[in-house]
């Protein structure tokens, strides 16, 4: 089967935001061996959507919509369908019931305005939207089966999850398996330049590199024309990057780097905290996105003022004063303290310049004190490396957090770092 | 005149790559008046792309295509214009100089596989590539004027300044003004209720809203003979757009709510420090994002565990036990415990269940409480409130910090919250 997907919104034809539900939805259902013919970005305009849509359905089996279902006069993808399937929009009770219980546990009265989101196309299915208001739309259009959802990222995915995916087996045709093993700690190059023979094209499995926020992921792609053979392709794919990766190599998938590291805590039965001076919290932050992280993230101190380094973490002033508040001693310090105040088994502690100001010759810009603390047999150590981190303010903050987090990983897998 | 913008790529149509150029072209064209009619983006495919020009060269004056002008097997974008336009790929020797002397500059002898990148479609314009190997093509294509781009954002970015934006005058023909007014507090159906009728179509003025992470963005875009007049127009609309919506407003463009409260504690000379159960860390990371935060973020208490609410903040065990860490009471003695041990003048502390597991029918997902402390004439208050945020454990977090946040502007504003 082919697909189109079709995105409709004022803020994307004007570039104000940038459309990532069409490579989120193609790269989903390539996976699925759904092949995508195009994707079509048009404004919230009746005329545009209605010909975008009737050339769509004319193309591909499948045709997905997102955006234009908001509850405000230019939110016009109902029209659309109901102008392009030539049948009015009639209320939906279900759904404008959902939408009052929706605001009611907000506490807020449903503002008329709302009313047009259970509108419907005569004869469509309407698709619930569990994490908004809008709900979503299914129609057979000629031989087409067209979707239309909110263009919210988080919504239209769980709507795509629910009821599109599941209309695609695996294992018929042509199957297409896609691994992807997530690393950090090299850059893209030099990850491609020990992958070597692995990724040269004309191989039946292909493997590719892809970099986000410091993460480089192994791509390894097969096509085949059963899935068990595709399985076992992939299977001897990953074991050749695995050896030429090793410790690169945190997970698979969706897998990240904090989930690693919640995961080997459970197993391990070790609790962390963390002590962040420059990433002001970030570490924090990352760790704390896992569900469940109670059971092992006790929490952490975040000491941005050399006074708050002292009072509260208690690391000597002079301490500071003397080595200097990005400095070996002073990051030793603070995850020492923080595993003696906490009683965890396990910290990290991050000191640097983040920037943009605040550099000099000698500590520049991107350098980060970055240390370890362990309580072995009721004994606490601390060691600390020096990193510098190049980019924006943003890119520092987030590699020397990624950093401390996969140290944290190293250590409770018990590599050498 | 109005444009197409075409994207050409695999990883673009196989989703592993988000198109964020059409976006950037799009965003600078309007700037110049010039209207984008849509999107389209194409598989490495000869047909395919000729037929997405084809059309495009039909319906716009202006056609910007970008990726497929790589070195490799699968870079097709100048086989196709050679094909729509019926001329031959000719050799365009500056450019191979170019390329050979791109790679001399790095040590490196040019690959053999580069040489089709100094082939052109006879009769087209050479844009010169500065930052890359792959040359651009500019030709007129019937009525419309085509112009080929590499896809790589920065050199794709560099060539468009250069070679098509200096085509256009601002303030030649139609001007087109884009403000921007951020909110936050109100969803984006409440915005649009009290926006009312400047939302209305048909306007010379036009009034549209988008949503982003609970940021509702109020966008006025005028389109007017002169840039005097646009702004005018915009000026207008904006004071009205003010009067509706009071202090949900919290800042223009590309304004954020922690800016704005760092704006305001310079101003005000402020200093702020947080306690953060459910969000983790988030509170602080979004504080500290801003550059220059040291001068008026203190740093803050991560008290995930309650035995850290204890030890490290101060709050009462037995207070913990009685109202549970998710209470008013609880809430309140860490934004007051903050405030007492640092020294600030205002706290913001969180406690809430953000999810997945571990609420219940008192005390469900989602609810958090959120307390304001301040230091007023050497007087330490800490008042709070109860809010239940819908969605996941990232949106609730999110909502809670950006709630907290949102307080803190108020505060510093003396707006009564």
């Amino acid at each position: 089967m082919k697909a189109v997907i079709l995105s409709i919104g004022d803020e994307l034809i004007l570039g104000q935001t940038v459309d990532s539900n069409s490579a989120w939805l193609s790269a989903k259902l390539s996976d699925y061996g759904v092949m995508t013919l195009y994707h079509k970005t048009v404004a919230d305009d009746v005329e545009a959507s209605v010909a975008a849509m009737k050339e769509a359905c004319e193309l591909a089996g499948l045709v997905i919509v997102t955006g234009g279902m908001g509850p405000t006069a230019d939110d016009l993808t109902r029209q659309a369908i109901s102008s392009l399937t030539n049948r009015p929009l009639d209320l939906h009770p279900p759904s404008l019931e959902r939408i009052r219980a929706f605001f009611k546990a907000l506490n807020r009265a449903m503002p008329v305005t709302n009313r047009i989101q259970a509108m419907v196309p005569r004869g469509s299915d309407v698709l619930d939207n569990d994490w908004g208001t809008a709900p979503g739309i299914k129609m057979r259009v000629g031989k087409s089966l067209l979707f239309a959802f909110p263009g919210v990222p988080h919504e239209m995915k769980n709507m795509a999850d629910r009821y599109i995916f599941p209309l695609f087996k695996r294992g018929n045709g042509a199957v297409i398996v896609v691994e992807a093993l997530n690393t950090f700690g090299a850059g893209e190059s030099t990850v491609a330049e020990k992958l070597g023979d692995l990724m040269m094209r004309g191989h039946s499995t292909l493997v590719g590199t892809t970099v986000s926020d410091g993460i480089v992921t192994v791509r390894i792609r097969d096509e085949s024309p059963t899935p068990a053979l595709c399985e076992k392709h992939i299977a001897s794919v990953v074991e050749a990057v695995e050896k030429k990766l090793g410790t690169l190599i945190f997970g698979r998938g969706d897998e990240t780097l904090p989930g690693k590291v919640a995961q080997l805590c459970g197993e391990k039965h070790r609790r962390v905290v963390v002590a962040e001076s420059c990433t002001g919290g970030l570490v924090a932050k990352m760790l704390s996105d896992i569900p469940g992280a109670s059971s092992w993230f006790l929490g952490g101190w975040v000491t941005y003022s050399n006074a708050m380094k002292t009072t509260e973490l208690g690391v000597a002033a002079d301490l500071i004063d003397r080595e200097g508040a990005v400095s070996d001693a002073v990051a030793c310090a603070m995850a020492g303290h923080a595993l003696e105040k906490s009683g965890a088994d396990l910290s990290v502690a991050l000191t640097g310049i983040a920037g943009p100001e605040g550099g000099s010759v000698e500590k520049p810009v991107g350098l980060v004190w970055i240390a370890l603390g362990t309580r072995k047999d009721g004994v606490i150590k601390a060691r600390a490396e020096r990193f510098h981190f190049p980019g924006t303010r943003q890119m520092i903050r987030d590699r020397a957090a990624k950093t401390a987090i996969n140290w944290l990983r190293l250590e409770l897998l018990e590599f050498p770092v």
